[in-house]
């Protein structure tokens, strides 16, 4: 058998997560079958499943790199520049539609639940260590818990991801986002 | 033929739609089909089709029952204290997830978006006639236009639907509508 090499195994798994990113997107969490999975990795289910348990496995996937890659910006720039990144990219719109079909599984399904909260775990902390990092540095609001400034700023972040699924996101939602900026703003700094 | 009172006929139009509330709760969007309709009317398909044009006729119709009850609260209390409402009514949180099933629908059927979205605009005015009185009696901020107002309260509600439907409302989230409600009052009253 011929060894194959870790540069080999990390390009055959990006393949796979953006050939599965592209079929969710395009045929939703229950239309993605095992067929449609091959055709849009060109790649044979054994391979896939090599890679991947299964479905939900690579679903969660897709959901980890999505989380890691908004927790990145959350860190440096916070949750609202995550939401405006958002908004700014429209070929993303399709994949959140697909994050939102699986509410009633998120629901119903509590192992599938617990594991997709692991994932939205990683952009909380993020989350909070900015907000905390605010806080000290006087920029914050300080007459609120950060728990509660957190909680709204997933509220609203879930707000913009069900907004974009269904495809009317658009007008004043930039207007929108400086509010919601500016609600967990200090005040004293009111220019 | 027997005459049919017009009391049947209302009788009769909310035993399909009480029927079909639970059953869209319980089978999803999709998974409502024609047969289970019945079962959960304890009405014929002729029955039901004879009050409805199809299922999205039924769907619609619900819809515009929520739209209508909940501009009723919206033109007297607020859009936040709908907000409030649903947080405290964990009864309907099975028919949320329905509304957030049908995003890829909105995005993907112009048509059906058109008639979804007629349905929102009772709300929305509701929402705006009673943030105009509201900014009239110097208890609303007056330095942002009504639509950012009105945009901004909307896509919270779209969040908590989003986070209802997935099964993970609680914590603190009556904290966040209050932080919501706050942020969108007049400044000068603060206490």
């Amino acid at each position: 058998m011929p060894k194959v090499s870790e540069d080999h195994l990390v390009a055959r798994r990006r393949q796979i997560l953006d050939g599965a990113r592209r079929c969710f997107a395009e045929f939703g969490y229950e239309g993605a079958t095992v067929r449609r999975l091959e055709d849009a990795t060109a790649l044979s289910r054994g391979a896939i499943f090599h890679h991947f348990k299964d479905k939900d496995g690579l679903f969660l996937a897709l959901a980890q790199e999505d989380a890691t890659r908004m927790a990145d910006v959350a860190a440096e720039q916070g949750l609202v520049q995550v939401m405006r990144d958002m908004l700014a990219q429209p070929d993303q719109f399709d994949w959140l539609a697909t994050r939102v079909e699986i509410s009633r599984r998120l629901r119903t399904d509590p192992a599938f639940a617990r594991e997709w909260s692991r994932r939205g775990a990683e952009l909380t902390e993020a989350t909070v260590a900015r907000l905390e990092r605010q806080k000290e540095a006087g920029r914050l609001r300080d007459d609120l818990p950060t728990d509660v400034l957190v909680g709204y700023l997933d509220l609203v972040l879930d707000g913009l991801i069900a907004r974009i699924a269904s495809g009317h996101g658009g007008e004043n939602l930039s207007a929108v986002l400086d509010l919601v900026e500016e609600s967990v703003r200090a005040q004293h700094s009111a220019e």
